[in-house]
C-alpha cells in the first residue's frame, strides 16, 4: 500500500510521514516542487537511517498530482486557504477506490485572522467541503487534526487520540488501522463526515490552549468500552 | 459561598449538585416548581448523609429567581430551547458581583434535530447569549458541558477534564477551584468566553460517541505543562 502525503514538505504531512514510514509504510511525499519533495523525502530517510533499526524506509518524493496517481490512501495536510483549488486541481488524478484523508482545519488565519478561531465553511467542514470537491467514489476520511506536528516529529509516543469521521465505513477502518500505527494513537471511530465539524474545531482550541498554556496539546477521549479503541 | 443551580433538578444540575454538597458546598437546587426543587433537594441530602462521612449536606431548594437571588454563584443547566426564556426572567434578580456560570450546550434536539448536532446561535455560543442577555455586571463563565450526567451520579472520580471560558479571569478561577471540587476533574483556563463555541460542540461529538460505542465518554486535554492544570 502507497500513501501520498499532499503538502508533505510541511510540519504535519512530513510528522505523519515520518511515523508511518518509521512503522515501513510506502510513503510518497507530495509537494508543488519535485526536488522539495524529494529533499523532504530524503531527510526523513536519513533520520530513520540514524536510528539504526529496521530495513529502510520506503519514502520517495513526487509533485502532488504525481504522488497521488498510484496511492491507494491521499492524505492532505495543506493550510485552508489552497485546499479547494488544491482538490480541483488533484480531482483529474484521483479515482474511484481511492481513500482522501483530509486533516485539513479551516482556522481563520487562514485569511489572516487568529489561529484560535475557525470560519464557517459552507459545507460545514473542511472535509465535507473536499467531499463535495472531489465528487463520489473517492472516499474522504477526516482525520488527524488534533495530532500536534511538534508531537510527531518528536521520538516516542504521542499522547493523543484520533477521531476518525467519513460516510464509508471501510475506508474509515482503514484509516483507523493506519492511525494506529503512530506510537501513543487510539483511534475512535467518529461517525459521519459531518462530525468533522467539530473534530476540526477542536484543533482551534488547542491551539489556543498551546498559546495560553505553552504546551504541545492533545485529546483524549475517555469512558468508552475497549472495543471503541480497537477496530 | 452559596451557588443556586438553575435546573438544578435535572440530570446534569443534580449531579453537579451531588458533588458540590458532598465536597462541604452550601447548594441551592433551582426549579420552576419549589416542591419539586426541595425533593431533589432531600434527595441528595440523604444521598450523602446515606455515605455516613462529614457534616449533614447543606442543601435546599427554591424556585429558580428565590434560589438566584442569594447566591454568589449561579449555575445554569437547562436545555437550550429555555436558555434565553429562563435568562429573561432572571435577569431581575441577577446583580452585579454574582458569577453566572453556563453549562448550556445548544444541541439540534432542542429543536426536534439530533443530539449529535448542534445549532448555530447568532451570538456564537449558548454562553455567549447569555452573556448577551444578562448584561454587563454580571461575570459570565462557560463551563461543565463536557461532563456527562452519568457520571456525576456514580461514586467515585470522573474522567474528564473541564475547559473554563470567560472574559473575567477572576471568575473563571473561581469556577476552576469550584470544578475542582470534583473528584477526578481537572480545570483547565481555556481563555475568553467566546471559546465556549467549540467546547459546547464537543459535547454533541462526545453524545455521538456514546451513542455508538455504548459508553460515558469525556475529554482530557494532554500536553500541557502541570501549572495549566492548577490555578
Amino acid at each position: 500500500m502507497t500513501i501520498a502525503i499532499v503538502g508533505g514538505t510541511g510540519p504535519e504531512g512530513s510528522g505523519l510521514a515520518l511515523r508511518w514510514a518509521g512503522a515501513g509504510e510506502t510513503i510518497v511525499i507530495g509537494s508543488r516542487d519535485q526536488k522539495r519533495a524529494a529533499d523532504k523525502a530524503a531527510e526523513i530517510a536519513d533520520r530513520l537511517a540514524g536510528r539504526g533499526s529496521g530495513p529502510a524506509a520506503q519514502i520517495s518524493g513526487e509533485r502532488n498530482p504525481e504522488a497521488c496517481r498510484s496511492a491507494e490512501i491521499v492524505v492532505i495536510t495543506i493550510p485552508f486557504q489552497s485546499h479547494a483549488e488544491m482538490l480541483k486541481q488533484l480531482k483529474p488524478v484521483l479515482h474511484p477506490g481511492q481513500i482522501l484523508v483530509d486533516a485539513t482545519v479551516p482556522l481563520a488565519a487562514s485569511v489572516g485572522g487568529r489561529p484560535t478561531r475557525t470560519l464557517g465553511v459552507w459545507q460545514g467542514s473542511a472535509a465535507e467541503q473536499a467531499a463535495e470537491l472531489v465528487g463520489g467514489g473517492v472516499a474522504v476520511v477526516a482525520a488527524f487534526h488534533n495530532l500536534a506536528a511538534d508531537l510527531l516529529h518528536q521520538d516516542g509516543p504521542v499522547d493523543c487520540d484520533v477521531i476518525v469521521s467519513s460516510d464509508q465505513p471501510e475506508a474509515s477502518k482503514r484509516v483507523r488501522n493506519l492511525a494506529r500505527k503512530i506510537p501513543g494513537v487510539r483511534a475512535i471511530d467518529g461517525g459521519k463526515l459531518e462530525n468533522a465539524r467539530i473534530v476540526e474545531q477542536i484543533t482551534a482550541l488547542l491551539i489556543g490552549l498551546n498559546i495560553r498554556h505553552k504546551g504541545h496539546s492533545g485529546i483524549r477521549i475517555t469512558g468508552l468500552p475497549p472495543a471503541a479503541y480497537d477496530i
